[in-house]
């Protein structure tokens, strides 16, 4: 079975949002056994709303529609659904309903503009929004589906999860596809690719690899189409195959993201982290918090952008500053004991960097980044060079500096 | 003049990444005054290549590719490319030599994987990519032209802002569109809506206006096409009418996120902030962070995920988390005073939740957060209740906390 997702909203094509719509409803359409073949976005324009259509149900099976259902004036797309589909709009009862619990939770009265909201094409069928204004529907073209709902990402994800992905289950027997994502660090994309390109060709037709390179890493994804006990045994010893390729780079093939994966290791030895953090403002913190359980292993962060709070809070010896500058792998290893011995902690983690644009010097031009772990054992650190704007050099300052926490993880488990 | 985008790889399909090429392109398009007409995601797929590209050369007079340029064996763009346009591979020079540079600064050896990237289609223009191995290649069909480019972020930005768009501005003369991007926050975007439509009725029909919700606040976006200095000053004339529609919902004019919004107003009036945060664990911290030139008023933070944190090193009193619990306004009081003292700032933000999924009780259910200001005058505080997912209650809460500092901010501005 084959999906399409079509985005409606201007938003997306003047850059002023991320589509993380799309990017959630493959993911699940996924895990369900549907292939997206495509996705559009397009503006809440009718003559393309109508194309995205006609030309989607021509390659899919499923076509996913996400906004245009709004309050405001500026959203048609009911009234498109309603030409397509040669029907009008009325009143939906259970529409009604709902929007009326809702308003009434927030203590707001129904408007005109609100009320719109529970009118439906009369072909669709409705599933209640439990969590928004805007209902979901469904519209059949032979035997395929059209399914339409609002663009608010957690009512996207409340209609897909809850109602249109069960009622396809219901409907249709489905093939399932397995994802496996192995982890790489150390070796460039064109390398790796260079390095396992025998293993690679060594792989059956059902199994398909893809090299998805990331600030600091990359992962290979193993994707398995229409998998069976056979097919998943066959992948799970490709991938130790693999491993023996290029033992140093192999991180994990655990589909975790890089700070799901220090959570974890973490969590199974029972081991604790903070971090002490200069260019990278908290975000290796915040990575690590974004996951749930993390109270298990993550006790707190010093975010030391300023040098008074390097000396006064992570006692950071002044003299040390002076000396080397406040990028220096002397500095992060202070910054790394102190955050460690304040927080106590079994690890810590700790970087200071330029990240630019401005603060560069001919000694340490912007992208200079001093990165420092301190564990029960041992204190040390490694200085980088990174090559990209401001925020690309904080997420991969961030990434790998959880990558050489995975790294000292990993021999616990060796040891 | 008009454009589309075509992002070609499976890993935007299987929603392992998100797509912030395109948001990224569409924004700079929209600046140099092209509007971008669509948007589509598509695998390594011959036929869907070939009909996108037809497609969208109908609605654009530009299109622009990215991704399908890499060096492994997946990656088909240069091929069907040279199929639509009637022409094979040949070896570049100049790619090859900026190919030989890069390879050789990495210290890694040239191999037939590289080599196949200095190939392109015949009648293509070249435009050397200084920062990566694959080139930027222009196509013409007629007085239509096509780019094509690696689908690496850094890659495309520089790409499209050093080689493409220049090109398109010499060859082409462009009207002008602007934006303006209002933020409001206090009301849900359906009650302000109804609360604005007279006014949005008065707006003329080369203003258009749009309501960008985001966890915490409304952004108005108001586009301005082929902009002239009238059309500009009556822009500026209505938006002053707005904000005496919605004097306390309108936060700002100035185009700014919120994160930039703060840094702004804390340098205009020579203030500093720092930050104690339990729940978002250094998103806010880093929120500001991301800003060029957040040091001028920026100190550091104090994650305080565990209670211990809170009372070793913001100085928590024991007694208050024991008779209030972390998550309480008397906790965040604490916090801000704390963190303020700490790290000698003019202001201080403070957050404590239940982010969720676990954590929640019957009395303060998961989604529950406390917000704290200091201020050189003031601590005071500020509880709420959100409904969404661990990620989406860190970021209204990192957001709302940020625009409570606003809403502090602007009162220096009334004084």
């Amino acid at each position: 079975m084959q999906a399409s997702i079509i985005t409606i909203g201007d938003e997306i094509l003047i850059g002023q949002i991320v589509d993380t719509n799309s990017v959630w409803l493959s993911k699940e359409l996924n895990k369900a056994g549907i292939i997206v073949k495509e996705i559009r976005s397009i503006g809440d324009d009718r003559e393309q709303i109508i194309s995205a259509i006609n030309d989607l149900f021509k390659i899919s099976d499923f076509v996913f529609i996400t906004g245009g259902l709004g309050p405001t004036k500026d959203d048609i797309t009911k009234h498109v659904l309603c030409e397509l589909f040669d029907c009008r709009l009325i009143l939906n009862d259970d529409a009604l309903q709902n929007l009326e619990r809702l308003l009434g939770e927030r203590g707001i009265e129904i408007n005109e503009q609100n009320y719109s909201q529970a009118m439906v094409p009369e072909k669709s069928k409705v599933f209640v929004n439990k969590v928004g204004t805007a209902c979901g529907m469904m519209l059949k073209r032979g035997e395929k589906l059209l399914f339409s709902m609002p663009g608010v990402p957690f009512e996207v994800k409340y209609l897909t999860k809850y109602e249109f992905v069960p009622y396809i289950k219901q409907t249709y027997k489905l093939g399932e596809i397995f994802h496996k994502t192995i982890l790489t660090s150390g070796l460039p994309e064109a390398v790796l690719a260079e390095k396992i390109s025998d293993w690679e060709n060594s792989l059956p037709e059902e199994i398909k690899l893809a090299f998805l390179p990331t600030p600091g890493y990359v992962r290979l994804r193993i994707s398995i189409y229409n998998a069976n006990s056979e097919l998943l045994a066959l992948a799970e010893k490709k991938i130790k195959e693999l491993k023996n390729i290029i033992p140093k780079c192999f991180k994990s093939s655990d589909d975790f993201c890089i700070a799901e994966l220090v959570g974890t290791k973490l969590s199974e030895y029972g081991k604790t982290v903070s971090t002490a953090e200069s260019c990278t403002g908290g975000k290796i913190a915040s990575l690590i918090v974004e996951n749930a359980g993390s109270s298990n292993y993550f006790k707190g962060s010093v975010v030391a952008y300023d040098d008074e709070v390097k000396t006064n809070v992570l006692k950071v010896d002044t003299q040390i500053i002076k000396k080397y500058g406040a990028v220096s792998l002397q500095v992060v290893e202070a910054m790394a004991k102190g955050v460690r011995k304040l927080m106590k902690t079994d690890y810590a983690i700790s970087v200071s960097g330029i990240a630019g644009p401005g603060g560069g010097t001919p000694d340490k031009p912007v992208g200079t980044v001093c990165i420092g772990i301190a564990t029960p054992q041992k204190t040390y650190s490694q200085k980088f060079l990174f090559f990209y704007d401001r925020k690309i050099n904080i997420i991969r300052t961030a990434n790998t500096a959880l990558l050489m926490l995975i790294d000292e993880l990993n021999q616990l488990n060796t040891n």
